[in-house]
């Protein structure tokens, strides 16, 4: 059945099925009244920030062929959770607005739904409304609300600090060059790939606990590419980079472990530096933390850290050291125009 | 200059220009960080409850041919607001994501910041954040938070409360038969109902005063028309709705005032039943309000209350009644699928 057969009274009717709510903290929820309502002292849980953030996919600019309707909606949940991850805040609720063209199955809308749902849920989101609208395309704007007592900023990092990433980066790279023709790669390789630029996962949890060490000075999410998130992050802190390319972490264990990937010093670093759909946070920290070797563990346990470099003043520019020469970072990655 | 001339970043410096926030309640806005951040207990100012909603309009499908950029700014605001004034809160927050086609005149997104900013501000409202998107046509998300103590739900109705609404019905949807071609008017009349559907007002400081009247049983905003919003209204709070057709308010005094219009019965309820566009508030009042005269002047003076019929028992439907007779009311108005 398509959905204009289905009516948007209808479609809205089992559209909101699909999401659920505490009614003791969110006494109206999707589908229910003009607007959703949340009971603010029970939501922030002692709290003193509200944040807030919203991002857009939309089919032509954003999803990649062969993704799925419940990864399409899984994506839009993980890109609004990921900006909540980058200031180490909770996650509460999120609402998303749907254009859909007219001509879409139900079924698509069922998986895009429970897409939808199982990200938020798996990250203690509810989803408490939305919007419905005809649109020529496929078309999703997601809205998160959070809290936070220490919400960290872009602009904080100091000279010294030291620069670190969350988990692995190229791994989203690594699938749009399979899926370009680029690159040709063992079967189970592409399968991993695929499934980090299909199905993002934001670090929540991992932001949470790099805002909760008391160590941080700055976070941002790595959406658009390692490069330009340093130059974002180096812009609002004031501050120059040096990074040590031996020690970015190109492509999830998983990845190198299945081997069969001969890839030159030039392609890793192309790979981690210049495509975006990672979803990592790079985070510095005050270098003092070095010598707390409980804390640093736990961050490399926990939120797979790696030191990847470190700030230098804004005049040094942001660059790789390679023994004693530099390479100027080129500013390069994923933008809208 | 065409915005891909102008590239992502400069876009979005100049964006951001347009919007003012007061860094006291709002220390983190628009364009700054990966989220914005708000402090809750100085943006509550003492309320209970957090309000949430999500609306879209698309150029294809929403905007009517001659509006502006800066209305079509005005129009994603105003929307959302009207949902905030029909929970009878008090809007806070905005934040707007943006799909725009690359040829587009950097002028022309001046104009459209503008009008999001002159109508958030114009009642109280800050825009916090955003996000940017190319697109093949221009698509904006609103989404607005609010406050409340007492939000006033679509399901409270009970028999033999009066239904009510205010300002006038019709203004809209004039304008675009007007477009349309399907009627000739004054000029003058043209203009004032061409402003109501290019800049509708929402009415938020309405739906405060109807929310704290202390007589309001529940509330919606007719957004579709009048006709769905009673049948939403009626749905859920499983009521009936006898409806008195000379008393619903059709066409502004200004466009009565001007006259040389000649409507037929059937055609001022067509008006003002079965478009949408007018972003009035459709709400009931317990009848015992009837007793409180200085409270009835006011809400007649302050929010332009008419009462335009009463709750009936569910299974007497929802009807005209005329002398004796009842016509019973057709279930159209806009719907997207």
């Amino acid at each position: 059945m398509k959905i204009e057969d289905l009516g948007e009274i209808g479609l809205i009717e089992r559209i909101v099925k699909g999401f659920h709510v505490d009614k003791q903290i969110v006494p109206i929820g999707a589908g229910e009244d003009d607007c959703a309502v949340i009971d603010i002292e029970k939501a922030k849980a002692g709290y003193n920030y509200l944040i807030v953030t919203t991002d857009t996919l939309q089919e032509s600019t954003h999803f990649p062929a062969g993704i799925s309707p419940f990864q399409m909606g899984w994506s839009i949940v993980a890109v609004n959770l990921s900006d909540i991850a980058a200031m180490g805040a909770h996650p509460f609720a999120f609402t998303i607005a749907m254009g859909i063209p007219a001509q879409t199955e139900t079924s698509f809308v069922d998986e895009l739904v429970a897409g939808i749902e199982k990200c938020a849920s798996s990250y203690h989101t509810v989803v408490v409304g939305g919007d419905l609208s005809r649109s020529t395309e496929l078309i999703l704007t997601g809205t998160c609300i959070g809290f936070a007592d220490n919400p960290i900023r872009r602009s904080g990092a100091n000279v010294g600090d030291l620069i670190c990433v969350t988990g692995s980066l190229g791994n989203a790279a690594l699938a749009v060059k399979v899926l370009k023709g680029e690159m040709d790669v063992p079967d189970r390789v592409e399968a991993v790939a695929k499934r980090a630029l299909f199905q993002p996962v934001p670090r929540v949890k991992e932001g949470i606990l790099i805002a909760n060490s008391g160590v941080a000075t700055a976070m941002i999410d790595i959406s658009d590419g390692l490069a330009l998130s340093v130059a974002e992050l180096a812009k609002r802190s004031n501050v120059g980079a040096e990074l040590y390319e031996e020690n970015v972490p190109v492509l999830s264990e998983e990845i190198r472990r299945e081997g069969g990937l001969e890839l030159s010093p030039r392609e890793r670093g192309e790979l981690a530096c210049y495509y975006g759909g990672d979803y990592e946070l790079l985070f510095t920290i005050d270098p003092r933390a070095l010598n707390n070797e409980d804390l640093m563990n736990r961050l490399k346990r926990e939120v797979q850290m790696s030191i990847i470099g470190h700030v230098v003043p804004r005049e040094e520019g942001i660059y790789f050291k390679k023994g004693e020469t530099k390479e100027m970072m080129e500013l390069k990655g994923y933008q809208h125009f």
